[in-house]
């Protein structure tokens, strides 16, 4: 049957020993990567189609050789990157990493299985709830979203961002009232965040038909001790004057750390309001929510208790490496009775079942497949265990505390919104002016182009409250305090620079 | 600063020369499961709670050594899944896999980058544009669909999973008929798809909000040349009704290669329809579009340029692993105007463009951030070339042709519906009765059990048009003739052993 003609070709698209000599070369070459790392621009200088136009038009119709593959990386890539791992890149939220990330994702790569039911491949199901229940229980979320222990309803799903959790609680939550009020009045259905809410909140709420005229964000202020939180009076005031017109309360989003400012909303006023309106409330703390394995930062979390959902995103901050958020509901039914579709192809014994032991994760989350997610977190809550994690927190926490100092201590300088975390939001100020609001902008703006186009360090910005002000964030995992010593100089040098002018 | 306290924290999380070490070792790790790959049950052979009964309630609080999570992983986490990479998997449809694969996974896991936007990674984005045009020239797409040489606002995308390909351009067709009609009439507008597509089409097209009443499945039937396709006359009649009521339609999800039997829509009809109605056309080619590498399969994709969008899933057959859906679009304006929030801590200079040069692909997917999804495409496509490629998709398309005939020459058992790729539809006919469909049903299930619980090989079901029948999926990347020859030795000995009693 010519099964000889068919060996080789098989033999090339995977063979063992040439796998295992090939992956050896990548490892060194990434391995050598990262002790190059500080020699790069962090953020790259190159030019829109610099890329585009070093490469060829056509994929190639022979195969060509790993090495000249690499040097490509090396010549064109590299270049065009802007290094996330870099210790000197402080912009957005880090996305950190560990090595026992890389194996975790080396596993899941290596056996490539797909667990969308429990039977297609148990472990990816089983290992996921032991995980979840793992992390739940570090930063200490009641029983009532654990698989074990709890009212056997709860439990959490690895999705691959806020979005992917968001989607999935939003329609749970429609689900369950529009079979109370009827598909005639989903136009009517009003969602809930703040302005400071991130801004995949507006997105997926747009994206599952929310009408775009109800999606409220209620304005934040820099208010003293709650700079930038939800106001629940506001909140209320806003529900009542939709419920007047007759429209439906339906979803509350909440934020633990938001990106702007890391501003936190107060879950147990939030829920108040939640519950007296019937909505389901969920929390984002896609960045802050890492911190809460640490007791001294838990109280953030007060009132979780409360809530119908939350997500947090150890891809940001706890050494994961991108496409790790995690989501814990109280209702899993829920989720399940808005998203089965079962075709039949997919049917088998226990694709049906919803029990303590068997979850069909594919009910969780919106796409068809999945991947083994989990193993990833499993070596890094492993590797590393919960001491180390919480040391690398207060590492980060300690260095961004320096930071803020060492803007405290430059008269030239101000701190806008007090720091809770490692993130430090502050900015220049213009002192040949009335301290006018655009002068100070344009001059934050120039600071901020000033050290990100010299490559040495990548800081972002943002605008809250009219200010725009520069954001510094400690959490690449090669960040040490010599960098942010470093980065600080950088900043100052531009200051001078940009004041002397 | 105590700087030097932090140094050897951050050393564990991320040393480079710890890295080397470790990751030589899961290389190793890996490469030894794929020589023992045969030894294992394709399908795990395990209870529920087999394996969370074996693993902590708890993270441990200490750091754990590599050594003893390779071992649990031996002996607890490999028993418990099934093998979708064992030459003996045939159900489903592959998800295959290539050490080109594996290494671009590790170094889109190494560089751990985020490209959200062009400016924050912009090789991640130029990349992308680059294997996107590759590929759709391989499957020759009309230029419309690429970023070089089109219309300006062509171009593709890699999403996790046709889900995301559906929530993106269900979204960019709501919004383009929403701006003429009003979002008072949201509930008017109707999606229309076949009984055979793909049941995440169903699945979107709630969790976006169109009403469940208005998603219509045009039934099909096993007619001669066209067995289970769409038929545009019912689906033009389904739509004169719809219209007639008032209702909008809104998109049409035709389908190359059907999940169940692989039945191909004929789009050209399709397309006519769709035009004059003004749908959106979206064309799922989940699996069977990578058999369109191959100049003799292309023919499947006639009147592919009359379509809107068109997605395909390398992660299925064209040796890229999981999570690589590629989705192109005509018009990603649309998307971008559906889609874009731009909150300010995104801005940057570029964040706002769109242009030949300059991407910015958070606005053509749900989510916020994103991957170096790119470069494992990249490195499947120059590692194999297209000639080894296409040779690839001819391997598994002829090892399917000889499990027909097999089956064919065999009176006990029966096509029942002829194959047009690498999968086999077929059934054993129970000699004892009047050709009952229940009889059958149970026979074939019976087999189904008998030879999956055997752990030799796993096959899968469906039922189309009344029948249950077995599909046998070759695929998977080690899968060469002696496999499928010893897997039709199992059907048939089970066959042999159901019909004696």
């Amino acid at each position: 049957m010519g099964s000889l003609d068919f060996v080789n070709s098989n033999d090339n698209l995977f063979n063992p020993e040439e796998f295992r000599k090939q992956a050896h070369q990548v490892v060194d070459f990434i391995a050598n990567y990262y002790t190059q790392i500080e020699s790069y621009p962090v953020l790259s200088q190159v030019k829109p189609g610099d890329i585009r136009n070093q490469l060829p038009n056509t994929a190639p119709s022979q195969s060509e050789p790993l090495q000249s593959i690499l040097k490509d990386i090396t010549n064109v890539i590299i270049p065009g990157m802007t290094h996330w791992q870099s210790p000197n890149f402080f912009a957005f939220f880090p996305i950190n990493v560990s090595t026992a990330a890389f194996l975790g994702e080396m596993l899941c790569t290596g056996f490539n299985c797909a667990g969308f039911s429990w039977q297609v491949s148990p472990a990816i199901t089983e290992l996921e709830m032991v995980v979840m229940d793992w992390l739940a229980n570090m930063i200490n979320l009641p029983k009532s979203f654990l698989f074990s222990g709890g009212s056997g309803t709860g439990g959490g799903i690895i999705q691959n961002t806020t979005s992917d959790a968001i989607i999935m609680t939003l329609n749970a939550a429609r689900d369950r009232v529009i079979k109370k009020i009827g598909t005639e009045n989903m136009m009517k259905l009003v969602v809930y965040g703040s302005d400071q809410t991130h801004s995949t909140f507006e997105k997926v709420s747009k994206a599952v038909g929310i009408n775009p005229n109800n999606i409220r964000l209620i304005p934040t202020v820099m208010k003293k001790g709650q700079p930038f939180s939800m106001c629940p009076i506001k909140l209320r005031k806003e529900i009542e004057n939709d419920v007047a017109k007759g429209l439906v309360p339906l979803y509350l989003c909440g934020s633990v750390g938001t990106t702007s400012t890391n501003a936190v909303d107060p879950l147990e006023q939030l829920a108040d309001v939640a519950t007296e309106y019937g909505m389901w409330f969920h929390v984002d703390a896609a960045y802050a929510g890492s911190a809460c394995i640490c007791p001294e930062f838990r109280h953030f979390f007060n009132g979780i208790e409360r809530v119908d959902s939350v997500s947090m995103n150890p891809h940001k901050w706890l050494l994961t490496g991108l496409g790790c958020c995690c989501l814990w509901v109280k209702r899993s039914d829920l989720l399940v009775k808005a998203m089965r579709v079962e075709p039949e192809y997919l049917k088998n014994e226990w694709s049906s079942t919803e029990s303590n032991s068997v979850v069909n994760f594919k009910d969780w989350q919106l796409g068809a497949t999945r991947r083994f997610n989990s193993i990833r977190l499993w070596l890094v809550l492993r590797s590393h265990g919960v001491e180390n994690l919480q040391n690398h927190i207060r590492s980060d926490v300690r260095m961004a505390k320096d930071f803020e100092l060492f803007v405290k201590s430059d008269p030239r300088f101000e701190i806008v919104v007090p720091r809770l975390f490692a993130l430090v939001c502050f900015r220049l100020i213009n002192p040949n002016n009335n301290n006018s609001e655009d002068d100070n902008e344009l001059l934050n703006q120039k600071l901020l182009d000033l050290v990100n186009s010299s490559g040495k360090i990548y800081v972002s910005h943002t605008i809250v409250g009219g200010i725009y002000l520069l954001r510094f964030a400690v959490g690449a995992t090669l960040t040490e305090e010599c960098h942010v010593i470093a980065a600080w100089k950088v900043i100052q040098e531009g200051a001078t620079q940009l004041l002397k002018n």
